[in-house]
């Protein structure tokens, strides 16, 4: 998705002091992150010992509800509230912490693990932005 | 919807130390308050005046999201996360918060008017069931 | 919520012909059933015999998202499109068929029971809005 | 988003016939195309001429949440429901070739050309998936 990059250059109003490449990577990790727990969720129900997983399934489905809000707030530039993209960041740093850390748990399944550094990932796009913003 | 108690009564484990009131009555507002700012940033669309009402706009969809994400992690008690739960409820109560004092603004507008209301009880509903989480 | 009404009587332009309670009603139902779904998947989980319900958390999850598509797409009028919303209102009542016949069958776990009612009410709830709309 | 491959080549379970790279594209169109419709909605409430725009972001929205569904239904693989998946297949074609459509009408606006490619590929790739499942 470099097409994050083009909705951004094309926004027609100035997007403030953001770090333009921070806010592009969030962005992106936020839905790919979506995507992954989703499917991750799914792929656990699928595993023989499905028993063990349901606070890992738990908290993929979490992790995709806060990601995909995050991405959709991280996307609208108008009437920008930096104090809920603040809260939102944080939310969604703490859901891909917890997520990281339980499918890290699980790392020798595939998708636990490809689903986990996903998550790491995301939650580091989360923190430097949050950081950026100061 | 009592179907939102309906589903808490029959949670087929136990919900913890939480206010099964307080956590009905937020589960409730959070979808309500979704529903409302979708179709009040719909209604501000319809308005003669739109060009005033677009950081209204955002507003309202910005809310949406996070009241939606709100409502689908509130509905899941498997593996409880209460630091997730906060996080969330926080960033909730803010969006409603703005959201509500930017559709009261507009209240000659009477859509902006019913979703100001509806704005007001969900911060207040994530609030007290904030305050019960201790 | 009466307030799903409230949001179409203060909608400033005109309707056209929907039968307003239907389209009420069904808005209704979407965002209900949604909350139902993810709280019955989210129950499923925490069942002792959870192997055998992974087919109907996947239902249940389905369910959730496209009830709440449908209720979103259902919750704007600016711009109507009657072909959108027929669409969405078929994969609807088709993800609720699915849903309360597999929950149904796992009447015994009472959220199953709630959750498959709900399933009944919402997919009617989109086949009398579809016939209306002819 | 190679990621989507991955998360389809470690499914614990088979995916049955279903051909894996259409099904991959489908899902990344699907997400991205949230994206960018959501991106596309707000940057038309930046522009001067917002008036002239209801429709169009109106049409953005529904794309948004439609597309957003379809690539969470199309996320999972557990008891798969080919009907459903069609008809969730259709309705995003459909949501994709409107918002293509409206956005073009504005390519002037680069937002909306950007969007409009990425509405044609979300569509393309959904008739292609639709085609390969016969």
């Amino acid at each position: 998705m470099t097409l994050v990059e083009d909705m951004l250059d094309t926004y027609p109003a100035g997007l403030g002091n953001v770090d333009r490449k921070k806010l592009a990577d969030c962005i992106r990790e936020c839905y790919a992150c979506a995507q992954a727990c989703t499917a991750c969720a799914d792929a656990c129900l699928s595993e023989p010992d499905v028993a063990s997983l349901t606070k890992c399934i738990r908290t993929n489905l979490d992790c995709a509800d806060v990601c995909f809000a995050t991405g959709q707030v991280l996307s609208r530039h108008t009437g920008y509230d930096a104090n809920l993209t603040r809260a939102m960041l944080e939310a969604c740093a703490m859901a891909c912490k917890s997520c990281g850390d339980m499918c890290e748990e699980h790392s020798a399944m595939l998708h636990c693990s490809k689903c986990a550094m996903e998550c790491r990932n995301c939650e580091r796009a989360c923190r430097e932005l949050l950081k950026s913003l100061g």
